[in-house]
């Protein structure tokens, strides 16, 4: 490509409203530009980009057996209405009325076109398994549309869907997709890590998260660096840390004026803050009933998991309780609760470090006293012990090698046993060898194809611009000739060069456009092509072309005549 | 590929919807499938069919120089508002609104957006000319889709939007368009014909419709064979058929009981039917005075051309009048009117042709009384002559070269000059040589990509099936062997035929489900793939593969060693 041909538009400052990395060295490089809240315009630098990451993704997806198809945006309201998902999804699901009046979605997913087609197209047991995919526009309609593609509202996913006889089957496929999206981000050249997910609102029996690791990611992910333990945090298991010793200590009650944080009354009392424990309020609103109160109870030093909690029974639909509720139940004001001596009964749940503890600090029920030396069996029942917290970085890994550490990343893959959460309500069956009907297993696995561009960069990225990976940067290489214009043997090398790159299959643009050597420079970097090559007279009196990477600190002399091989090496590194 | 990791599914019928051929093979041959009133999933069949016509399209166009990128389906109602479009388009134009009650579009085409960039990113004239295109997703809200994918509601279209400084520039951008055009559709392998069109409501200066030849198309193209002329039927020039002769009979008022059409009357009075005139009444309601009564004139054979009658000053909001309105205009009812001697004054207008006639016969404003012996400019006064009638076979060429000839074509490309239709109401301008601004003059050119498989098929069938024209079939070859699973020698020429071709380019798909030949051939002369290879045991023994093109009435023996070379020669004729 010839830069003259080509559209470049970059800017020195980001607009006011990108507020992260990606998004401000996006807008930069011209490659989108906002047409509406959370909706942009996918600029032909950008466009490269994405085309990339598709073919990546199309290839490996072929390679794994599924097969590509491509369904509509618009969507008839009642297949959604045969999941329950047209009440379900709420506002995020844009829905539109055509002229006569009838209901669609603007797809934000596709399994119910899916499970459509395959219950009308497979039969039989000897059609399974099989996998379909597409590579398709999405709509969500985000509450707060933010971070250019990182949450847009428009956007493009690939999402496959399998179906199988039975669940052994669908394990299998999704083993298959597991290792597909393993070799997908490989080969985009950037840095990820699978983690086991909490399946959330689309249901079904197991999930894993594709992330690409980034500081800046909102997501946290937890691993043992000793074994092949990941986990997002929402789903990573916190093991019971310490063993509970023998009651040594009397229980007291004790003064602890104004002091109602953990860390405050391990000060005063001058203990460890691993002595404390801090007392979570939850309400369950009950049709019919009195609204119960749960008391959770964690460590000092520790957090809630809000997801493990909503999955102890009873706990599905919890709130925090409020003040009042907790001043009715309790006799007194958060700050100075515990699970001794409540004005009223609270069902009373144990984080398992908590149940390990003993001679532990907690409310007392009165405001500005605390209770020391409180024990289990002794000074209260046995509570019922969950895994009610989040991990943290140091905690022995729960399969027993090594312990874990936590990192940031940015959710760019999700892969979905679904069972039969579909194929129940939508009624996809096949007949088995007896001629008898069985419900399908399907899984479903998505790729934010446009979010893979924000996460890269936030990976991949300087104070001059972004740094693409060879396999997905807009182009591999760029030339930027002297004076390409007014010099007749820049130009003639140049060209040559340029001729033997593409000859040799080389993505490769020729900087024609005759600006400054500063200005071409800053544009490269900015849009982040991962290899240059200088051609100017200086060098060609000595036969050398000068090189350099993206991420090189100064040039390298080449001779003209062995830059193809070096550059062609440099891309296979 | 081989069947068996692929998606076949043919059907024996064709749904009861399915009226026309392309749509029933379509859907037989399992390309389509329907998920709504005018939305389809495509299968994967169709969508190696789309992806073809893609890729040829994308070439074309950036060989062309045009650029590549991607704006959104789902757009804001304010840019639709600055060009009117938002009022103007009627409930073809799907509308929804999101959580906050903004109104967006569902993208029929993009030229709001595609201005909205420019007049942002394009500030001088040494940025233009540029040419921008996407390849996206559509939507409209047809009164009536039909024809599976000739008249679907959500198809895949190209657009093109060109930018130039001014409208000499315009035009030879619309010209490298059109040239492009006629390369992608040779490329295509599909008879068409590129024919001057009416404008239409998208406004602009001249343009040019692309339509796939076939007899069950919609459209009436017009051309000469002798020359290059050609138009659609609503722009063709209708020329002045003979010359006036002199009055030579007397204007006299003859009984034509009953007869109210010219074939009656001709027939009655023994007189050629090209001697009588037809009169058409058309109304022009007027805001705050009386409705205007217009008399359109045709010869008695010759029909009226609307689009041609709306372009008349003053008739541009046309309607036909009621039988009460011509009552009261002409004091008789249809079948009996004429210009001489009308109840009330009424405009008159005659065709070319009519206005050449002499001594012709018009109905008498009586019940069952015709005149006979018109005379322009003797009985009445010379009429405004204007082009209003549909040409006819065996007219004279408009070029002066040829007669007409008409044959029937499907509407798959469209090019536009725009000229300022858009940059004026949404003020794209950019600074000329002299810093001041001006407005750019626009472009915009269609191909409906997945309306070419209808008009492909509509062109390319038999009583098997499809016959796709191999730049755009499924796939080019077709191996059907006999007895793959069981016959070890045939399974080992299978396998290397299916290596070889495969290294060498060749599209090809093995059949290895399994099926009997009936069913293997049945399969694939209804998909319509272009060139199949029958690998048996009989043939072998004697060194032969069984070849067969689609359209072949019988089969080819070609050595086994032979046949790479052999269909390469093939798909290259």
């Amino acid at each position: 490509m010839r830069a003259s041909r080509f559209f470049i538009s970059t800017l020195k400052e980001a607009p006011s409203d990108a507020e992260i990395v990606s998004h401000k060295l996006m807008m930069r490089a011209g490659m989108i530009k906002r047409l509406g809240s959370g909706i942009y315009t996918y600029m032909p630098m950008g466009l490269r980009v994405i085309r990339k990451v598709e073919n990546i993704i199309r290839e490996e997806m072929n390679r794994a057996g599924a097969i590509e198809l491509l369904m509509p945006v618009v969507q008839p309201a009642e297949l959604w209405q045969e999941t329950n998902r047209w009440d379900k999804m709420g506002p995020e699901l844009m829905r539109v009325k055509d002229r006569h009046g009838r209901d669609y979605a603007i797809q934000p997913t596709s399994e119910e076109v899916i499970t459509d087609v395959v219950r009308s197209d497979i039969k039989s047991y000897r059609q399974l398994p099989i996998n379909f995919y597409h590579i398709q526009t999405k709509f969500r309609d985000e509450r707060r549309p933010r971070f250019g593609l990182m949450r847009g509202r428009e956007f493009t996913m690939k999402d496959a869907y399998s179906f199988d006889r039975d669940v052994e089957g669908m394990q299998k496929s999704y083993k298959i997709m597991y290792d597909a999206y393993v070799a997908i981000f490989n080969r985009f050249g950037l840095q990820f890590r699978a983690v086991a997910a909490d399946n959330g609102a689309i249901g079904g029996s197991g999930s894993h998260e594709f992330h690409v690791i980034a500081d800046t990611g909102e997501d946290a992910l937890v691993y043992s660096p000793e074994s092949d333990y990941a986990a997002n945090m929402e789903a990573a298991e916190a093991v019971a840390l310490g063993n509970r010793g023998p009651a040594a200590e009397p229980l007291t009650k004790t003064p602890t004026p104004g002091k109602a944080k953990c860390e405050h009354v391990a000060e005063l009392l001058n203990l460890p803050l691993e002595r404390t424990i801090k007392s979570i309020v939850l309400a369950v609103d009950k049709e019919g009933a009195e609204t119960e109160i749960w008391l959770l109870m964690l460590r000092g030093d520790h957090s809630l998991n809000e997801v493990k909690a909503a999955k102890i029974p009873g706990l599905g639909a919890f709130r925090f309780a409020s003040e009042a509720e907790i001043v009715d139940a309790f006799g007194t004001k958060p700050g100075y609760l515990g699970p001794v001596g409540t004005k009223k009964p609270v069902k009373v749940v144990a984080d398992r470090t908590v149940a390990n503890m003993a001679d532990f600090v907690c409310g007392a029920n009165e405001e500005d006293f605390h209770y020391t030396g409180v024990n289990w069996g002794r000074d209260l029942p046995e509570p019922l012990v969950v895994d009610l917290r989040n991990v943290v970085s140091g905690d022995p890994s729960p399969d027993g090698r090594g312990t874990l550490a936590i990192q940031r990343g940015i959710e760019v893959g999700h892969v979905f046993q679904l069972g039969t959460r579909y194929s129940e309500d939508m009624k996809a069956t096949y007949l088995d060898e007896n001629g008898k009907p069985q419900l399908m297993q399907m899984g479903c696995y998505g790729i934010g194809v446009t979010r893979i561009l924000g996460a890269a960069i936030e990976q991949n990225f300087d104070d001059k611009g972004i740094i693409w990976p060879a396999a997905i940067a807009p182009f591999e290489v760029v030339l930027c000739p002297m004076g390409y214009d007014r010099n007749e043997t820049v130009k003639a090398e140049t060209d040559k060069l340029y001729g033997d790159l593409q000859a040799a299959g080389v993505d490769v643009i020729l900087d024609d456009r005759g600006e400054r050597p500063g200005v071409m420079f800053a544009d490269w970097e900015l849009i982040g092509v991962p290899h240059r090559v200088v051609i100017g007279d200086r060098g060609l009196k000595e036969g050398k072309l000068e090189y350099q990477g993206r991420r090189d600190a100064a040039a390298t002399a080449v001779n003209v005549g062995e830059m193809p091989a070096f550059l062609k090496s440099r891309l296979a590194a």
